[in-house]
């Protein structure tokens, strides 16, 4: 392991931290970047093991044994740009893994596209510069051969712990797996921001100050809700301004940006057949906030608010359990996602071990997925236990759905997929009629088999 | 014009209807279909004016002039297959027009493939069976010596009639538009769909019968709402079982299915960053009416209900303005996604002229089409009063959210969608510091000009 030469390619935030990561876990580094100032900049913060090359073929000369390189650029023509590059160095033997956000329609397209040249590896990486840095959570997916023996001992001196302080990394499938697990982490994210948001929302009509929210998040962020997006949500209402009074979040523009990765979940979930109400309602909440509606033109649309009358500790316990449940239906919702493409395309991807890595590491990780395995496995009473708890909170979401007048497309898609799961019948026996009606699209019974049209009034 | 034979191509449920109506309005029409059972079915109908063929190149050597060709095949790969049949016996003035539901993408890449081999035309059609044979609303898109100089002299006999006895067809735009226009109207249909179907759920678990609803509903079916769906529900609701006691609508499954377009829309919107919320939920909601969680397997999960304490003649004015806001922002989401499509790869569709020829014929029609334009003018005073209304009634509709436990993702996108409006700011702040603490993302200030990074606590 002492001989190995890792090579990173592409010094952006990402990777220079996981060079840096690589190096301080005595591994030997290799780092190569198209322009030259970055490598230069990494090299000036004099980390011992790091070699910085200008060109690109002895970068790759330089590596020893099966080489591994690690690619940090910019998902999209970046990667395949710069992999058109290495194609006429790589050996069939060496391991390339792209640890950028790729598409993964766009690595199975250079799986397929690199057979036989070298072993192409999609691995998503969680954690943002201090993650990638300290340890963050790895999505490596690929033959085991490749990914178990080669890639995985390397990997798991950098990563991330999990609970019970193992690496937070494993092969999490075949194909491109590695970036649909990613892609699907980036999704729950975007589900459990926008729920944290909402509260947020409703606490400031509701007249609570920075510090007065900042101190019900921090009361919460317990139990199951302990968590990372909670953590810094705290420190992020306690930051004050440092460019004039007041505080910095009250500074920053409301039209939230994107990049992808969850407009591309909710794609797959239309694709798989598997419903992500959060992750597409928290997709919509940051295309809502751009607000470019021409026909809203000079419109003065000051709407009223509609305050909580509630002290700080009277909102403790609902606003908890409102977005522990936020929490749960967002990683329930994704991991389906995960499995049933696992399923159809046959990626053998275990969700438990994709639940034990999201535990150190990465933007998602919380104390809930601690327990959240036991939803696939065979014992019920666990999640019956959990779900009946659940029906419970509904009602306090309820109330607080009630309360308040600002927009909350997470919590009510929260309160929809539950009560969706604990109805008996969904009104959708209605769609079937209509479409029936008017476009003889056909419809089953309940009460026999077979295919029926027609005879309506 | 009467010399004129047009060829009708695909003659399942649609095409069929299509030539009838073209024969019935004097138009000379060949018929043919691969499988030449349903040729003899047609003709069997003894309808004049219809020549079938069971040979592709005599059906179009038989066709006189510049040849108008309609296309009623399943969209995808069939319709490749015929046209890739037809290619060799074309001409370029010839006007081939795929009147099926194809992906605009599908269409797009057709033009690109046929030109100079044929004027290929994308044409939504909307109506279902009875549309297609009375009088559908026609939605094609193209060049304006082709469509509008060609085929619109045609299709004007055949299309339905909008609020003023105006045919419902125009060139709705360039490029593959006719065929984006149509799936946006499926789209809308499928939240005003399920938003029906919410209202009918709330009803049913406050222990309404059919025959209460149904009254409700013809009750509402009045001013903005006088429209086909509520036609339709008000006779699925009083349609009795005859194969066995009770009502029909009570004997079908609820897992509703889906064909396709309700889905594009949505990534349609992620695309061109145009918020959906009533289209996503929608299309989501018959995603989870399939409710293939593993995770649920075997488990209890009946929840309570909780009845609505009003009689029908207080409910109908709450029902009728929830659903007033429902079609309202469905409408509106649909348009600004056409109106953003449209510039930004300049198709010069016209709004004004979508929402005419969608009054008559097709399955959205409703009275509100007749004011809709009114968004897209100048003069503010029309929606801004149209708009204060809407806040009034968000406050009915959320005392409806609150009292009833069914699921109800329709009316709370539009719920949400409105107060996304009325908010002056936003909770997209908090989702912005979040993304530039884990990510170093960047931000913009309200108040100072440029890119900002870091500076949290």
């Amino acid at each position: 392991m002492s001989n190995i030469r890792v090579g990173v390619i592409g010094l952006g935030v990402m990777g220079a931290s996981l060079a840096q990561n690589l190096a301080s876990k005595g591994l030997k580094v290799n780092v190569y970047n198209r322009t030259p100032t970055k490598t230069q900049a990494l090299l000036q913060k004099g980390v011992p093991n790091i070699e910085g090359y200008s060109d690109l073929a002895t970068f790759v000369n330089d590596l020893t044994g099966p080489k591994i390189m690690l690619l940090l650029v910019k998902s999209g023509r970046p990667v395949d740009a710069v992999i058109e590059e290495l194609r006429p160095l790589l050996d069939p033997a060496d391991i390339l893994v792209d640890c950028g956000n790729s598409n993964w329609h766009d690595t199975q397209r250079r799986q397929k596209a690199f057979q036989g040249v070298v072993n192409f590896v999609g691995c998503g990486v969680s954690g943002g510069e201090e993650g990638a840095l300290r340890g963050p959570s790895l999505m490596p997916g690929g033959k085991d051969e490749v990914v178990n023996e080669r890639l995985l001992p390397i990997l798991r001196r950098i990563a991330a712990k999990d609970f019970n302080g193992k690496p937070c990394v494993t092969n999490v499938g075949r194909g491109p797996a590695g970036h649909f697990v990613k892609m699907v982490h980036n999704g729950i994210e975007y589900a459990m921001m926008q729920g944290i948001a909402e509260v947020y929302d409703l606490l400031r009509a509701s007249g609570y100050s920075n510090l007065e929210m900042q101190a019900l998040f921090r009361a919460c962020n317990y139990g199951n809700l302990q968590s990372f997006l909670m953590d810094i949500t705290v420190d992020i209402l306690g930051t004050r301004d440092s460019l004039g009074q007041g505080f910095l979040v009250d500074r920053v523009s409301d039209v939230a940006k994107a990049k992808g990765t969850g407009g591309w979940t909710v794609e797959a979930g239309l694709r798989f057949g598997v419903a992500l109400p959060n992750i597409a309602a928290a997709v919509i909440a940051r295309t809502q906030s751009a607000r470019n509606f021409t026909f809203l033109k000079n419109l003065d649309l000051r709407g009223k608010t509609s305050p909580l009358k509630k002290t700080a500790q009277e909102l403790q316990t609902p606003l908890y359990r409102a977005l522990e449940l936020v929490y749960l239906t967002s990683y329930l919702q994704g991991l389906d996602l995960i499995r049933q493409a696992s399923k159809e395309l046959a990626w053998e991807v275990n969700l438990s071990e994709v639940i034990r890595i999201w535990q150190g590491g990465c933007i998602i990780r919380s104390q809930m997925l601690s327990t959240l395995h036991l939803f696939w496995e065979e014992d019920n009473s666990w999640k019956q236990k959990l779900l009946q708890e659940a029906r419970v909170d509904l009602d306090v979401l309820r109330l607080l759905l009630y309360k308040t007048v600002t927009p909350k497309p997470v919590l009510h898609a929260t309160y929809d997929y539950l009560q969706g799961l604990f109805q008996p019948t969904l009104s959708s026996n209605l769609i079937q009629a209509q479409r029936d009606y008017f476009g003889a699209h056909g419809y089953r019974r309940v009460d026999r088999e077979g295919n029926f049209t027609g005879g309506w009034n």
